[in-house]
């Protein structure tokens, strides 16, 4: 380069080339020189380790290093950096151990190896004085982890709303916009590509737990049991009732929600009516946003492409000019990694949780359903806010109900009374409302 | 702290203390302790330079040094960091260079301060080794300085749309939900300290160019001059007009616009038609949005509060810990600013930009007026994509014109025909359209 700067090369060396590995090799590529000039580091990938040596790669990769034995990429003196991207939770969690106590800095898009391992792996990285990158975790090229990190340092977190999981928002947006059953998306999905062939990670919510998982560890500062997360996840919605949420108001979307609630938090997964004027209901399709709220800054969201090739290839690229500046710098470890701040006590479960629900019941068109139906409600303390009772679609009538903020603990034991109920004719459908953008003093 | 962890102090000399100063100071006191155990820093006001040090507080500072004499803070030995927040262009400059001079790293929230005079603070600062931090200095809480240095370094930006100033996009959201006229919401927001008593800087758009001009200057590495940046401010919107727009499915907002156009760049504020279904067109009130679109990332967006007292403070604060983090480990200017990358030639000039316009033409109520104007801008090569001919407002004829894509300089062109035609009333309103979610691959 030519502004009279020693620059330094940073080696790097990928486990894994499949998608997104590609993404980061082409971004490297077509946009070192802009790197170079605007951070003064040189990237450059020297190994990779894929499983198949032989196949033939869509890009020139003369100047690469291919092995199929990772160890040697992990071992290699010659390499400053590792970007994990082979995913899963076995191999990915020996070559970033490995790694890390070769004191070599790690780059890694493994939401479910951090959601799972994240203690041990983040302890080994303080015990060898490195650092490990993870912007590309969660919502793919939308900067959330430095934001939490660096640019809301100065906030406690009160409340994070993610939509976090791509094919998720995809099909309830196809619903939502095409009157499609949640099946047929499904399959157009999987055709297409976008979800998996087997989908549960992604429909039943999982993934959207690891990735609040680590938003939520990142914003207190420890890492949280995943297991503790409440997960459910949108295969049970039915078209119905996107279209009763709309009537109302309302949109259907996935949320991982984290809140501090007096001193404890609350985690859960499950899909949720927003608003249909707030932000987030507008992020469609494949889009990712994080709602964050902090004491001193306020609401702020982040919005953009949560997984794909290249907006992963983005984050994973600038977590290594990050690692490179370190290097520089011999700085490693200059913002500290989840270091905690004994801010909360408990998660609480979730009979403890409360908020407004919404309830859909199906009974038989007799008189005096509705009258029972309140005064059960009333006996637990749930008072309702809206109660429509549509047209008879078969031999039964559904009733739709919007209650004011209640106990989950009461609500369910309200619920165990009514769908006993002989005029009852199928299990409640129950979904959580949050008031995202009305809570706090807009 | 009890980590076992020696903290490193550092010591802060404010330079102003009116709301912003007084919320950094909140900020500092409330968070202190948050802020040590997640970061290793420990964040230390230790003299506030004010122009009236009788004044009665709102804080408790007794560990404070108040002077009226700020250049006893610049040049303190026992000082670290420089907080500049006095505003203005003469003596914050001043306080700025000599803190630099003497070593100080500085962190200001001045936008007319960076937009005038950034190159020379920039070249100041690289030759003696220190970082200036700006994050506060467009839309406040909002990390979007971090974001496009660090976030989105390995991206070459490619258009950023801003909705930067929260005076203006109260007012609009005021006139577009209440039917209320500019002059009447202006006087309101000024009865109620939102916008200044010569609230210039704000509705004449010259705020919003400074930030875009922080922005583009950000994305392209040089630092471009603020008076090349076209400026157009809503004070000629007319209710009439936010009606017409919202029949047609738009918004308008006052937008900081740069985008990259084929090697050179377009630079330019003004009330913009925005799709009402976009995200941007959901920024509502005092709040703020920078939509990004990186090469590799695609679009991304950043919303929150703008301004007032803790938004800033939000980015004040982080910015300090920032400027910490590089004291404890020597490692100023560590992510390189304002590199110059050879990104672009030019920026364009209005008469060569191109978009979609709205035309809003008052006409005698005769015939063949529309033939006429069609027929003009059809030999300009300017073609309709709806016309609106609306009822009789009083002796004349709205009649609103939503072009498809046309280059400036020929819908100028066929404009000086149509306002001289006899049947012409009034001076046509013309507002530029911006399909932002559009253009790219969704």
């Amino acid at each position: 380069m030519t502004f009279g700067i020693i620059m330094k090369k940073i080696r790097i060396g990928l486990i894994g080339c499949g998608t997104v590995g590609t993404g980061v090799v082409a971004c490297i590529k077509n946009n070192a020189a802009l790197i170079a000039a605007r951070c003064d580091v040189q990237l450059s990938i020297v190994a990779i380790a894929v499983s198949d040596i032989e196949k033939k790669r869509d890009f020139d990769a003369t100047s690469v290093v291919f092995t199929d034995n990772a160890d040697t990429v992990v071992n290699s003196p010659d390499i400053d950096v590792i970007v994990e991207l082979i995913g899963g939770t076995t191999d990915a969690k020996r070559y970033v151990l490995q790694a890390l106590k070769n004191g070599k800095p790690v780059v890694t898009a493994n939401k479910s190896l951090l959601a799972y391992h994240g203690d041990e792996l983040f302890r080994v990285a303080a015990e060898n004085g490195v650092d490990i990158y993870y912007e590309a975790s969660v919502a793919g090229g939308v900067p959330i982890i430095k934001s939490l990190r660096e640019g809301l340092s100065a906030n406690h977190v009160e409340r994070i709303y993610g939509i976090l999981n791509g094919t998720c928002n995809y099909i309830l947006t196809r619903m939502e916009n095409d009157g499609v059953d949640f099946g047929d998306v499904l399959r157009e999905a999987q055709d297409l590509g976008f979800a998996e062939a087997d989908p549960s990670l992604d429909i039943d919510g999982h993934d959207t737990a690891h990735k609040t998982c680590i938003l939520a560890s990142l914003a207190y500062g420890e890492w949280i049991d995943v297991d503790q997360i409440f997960v459910e996840g949108i295969r049970g919605i039915d078209l119905q009732d996107i279209r009763n949420a709309a009537r109302a108001g309302y949109k259907i979307k996935l949320l991982g929600i984290v809140k501090f609630d007096s001193s404890n938090i609350q985690m859960r997964v499950h899909p949720t009516l927003v608003s249909a004027d707030s932000l987030l209901a507008k992020v469609s399709d494949e889009f990712n946003a994080v709602w964050v709220e902090g004491d001193i800054v306020g609401p702020t969201m982040l919005y953009g492409r949560g997984a794909g090739q290249d907006a992963t290839a983005s984050a994973v690229v600038a977590d290594l000019v990050d690692v490179a500046l370190n290097i520089c710098f011999n700085s490693s470890r200059r913002v500290p990694p989840f270091r905690p701040h004994n801010s909360y006590n408990d998660v609480l479960s979730m009979d403890e949780i409360e908020c407004r629900y919404y309830i859909r019941l199906s009974v038989d068109d007799v008189p005096n359903v509705m009258a029972r139906i309140a005064q059960i409600l009333g006996e637990s303390g749930i008072s309702i806010a809206s109660v429509t009772q549509q047209e008879l679609a078969s031999d039964h009538l559904p009733i739709i109900l919007i209650t004011h903020t209640a106990k989950e603990v009461e609500l369910n034991r309200a619920l165990s009374k009514i769908e006993v109920l002989d005029v009852v004719r199928e299990a409640p459908v129950v979904l959580r409302i949050e008031d995202i953008e009305n809570d706090r003093d807009r």
